[in-house]
């Protein structure tokens, strides 16, 4: 389009990247920026870099944290020989919201997926292991998503976790299959927390 | 929620503000930003401010430009006594992909609704009559939305514009193309059959 400036061009395209934007979308975003105050706009690029460069993984669950330890894995009233395994970081704070588990976490960071290049190397799986190894775990809850990809990570990390005489369990199946942790209803979560099987 | 950090907080509060964007889509681009490589998230805060900063208004018809005069008021071969009022910059955009008009532009940043605070002197109505004066413009088209803030508008300017003996039309009201009849609204059905046109 000839009459849209370079730089809006260009803001244009960057937000069209971000997962659930579209050419729409994206335009009325980069529009509105543009209407924003100067220091409202420096602020919002500001927080963004801020985030993405003091928020890392924690030491020890891999789960997003602003310090080296996170507060879950450093709360002293949390149970120290359960870890729930999660995909994605929002996926801790959908199980948090239920209230119902006081274990620890430990988040992979995706799901097996050879198919899109996601093997067992690019997974915090090495992390988890060593957790196993060198603490007191008696219990690892799977909560991957009901997904294929999920069942399929779970599986696997039973296999590997077996020769380690843990109880492994996995969320029961209260949730919808095919459907994404992150958008489970708080009741059907506890549900699945509750009624969890072993492996 | 307990396992949220501050800066990523901050982030999906910010994102929030943003228009179209709810609770979910920015918690779901905040977690994509954070997992983004720190060069590309450098350079999304970058184009942001950048944007923001070398985007303004056009001297002439206040579009949103990079220069001091936008691409369309420097192009030669427009037609320089016609000027189209529209009220956003993306209008602009809509009425170029039909590359049916060759004339001069006017964004008037906004449409009247003084309910909302929207009085004449927030838009570029001075800048508009400036125009009127200093050039030999023979129409004025108003392209104002079919809205009733965009029709207040165009009558607003309308009458602005009489005492200087220009002609000044507005788009055509109708049909939509490939509108099922059985499906338009009445106001819209009663202004199609009062502009209809000898086949």
């Amino acid at each position: 389009m000839a009459s849209l400036a370079a730089p809006l061009a260009k803001l244009i395209e960057q937000l069209e990247q971000l997962p659930g934007l579209g050419p729409k979308s994206a335009q009325r975003i980069a529009f509105h920026i543009l209407s924003m105050p100067t220091e409202k706009v420096a602020g919002l690029a500001e927080t963004i870099t801020d985030a993405r460069s003091r928020i890392h993984e924690c030491t020890h669950c891999c789960n997003l944290t602003e310090s080296e330890e996170c507060p879950i894995c450093s709360d002293p009233t949390r149970d120290r020989s359960t870890i729930c395994v999660v995909g994605d970081p929002r996926d801790v704070l959908a199980i948090e919201r239920t209230r119902e588990y006081r274990g620890l976490y430990h988040v992979l960071h995706g799901n097996l997926s050879p198919m899109d290049g996601v093997t067992p190397e690019k997974l915090r799986i090495k992390e988890l292991l060593h957790r196993v190894t060198e603490n007191d775990i008696t219990e690892v809850i799977m909560a991957n998503n009901s997904t294929v990809e999920g069942e399929t990570t779970a599986m696997y990390l039973s296999k590997l976790l077996a020769p380690f005489g843990i109880r492994v369990t996995r969320l029961a199946y209260g949730l919808p299959v095919g459907a994404d942790l992150e958008y489970a209803d708080e009741v059907t979560l506890r549900h699945s927390i509750e009624g969890r099987s072993q492996m």
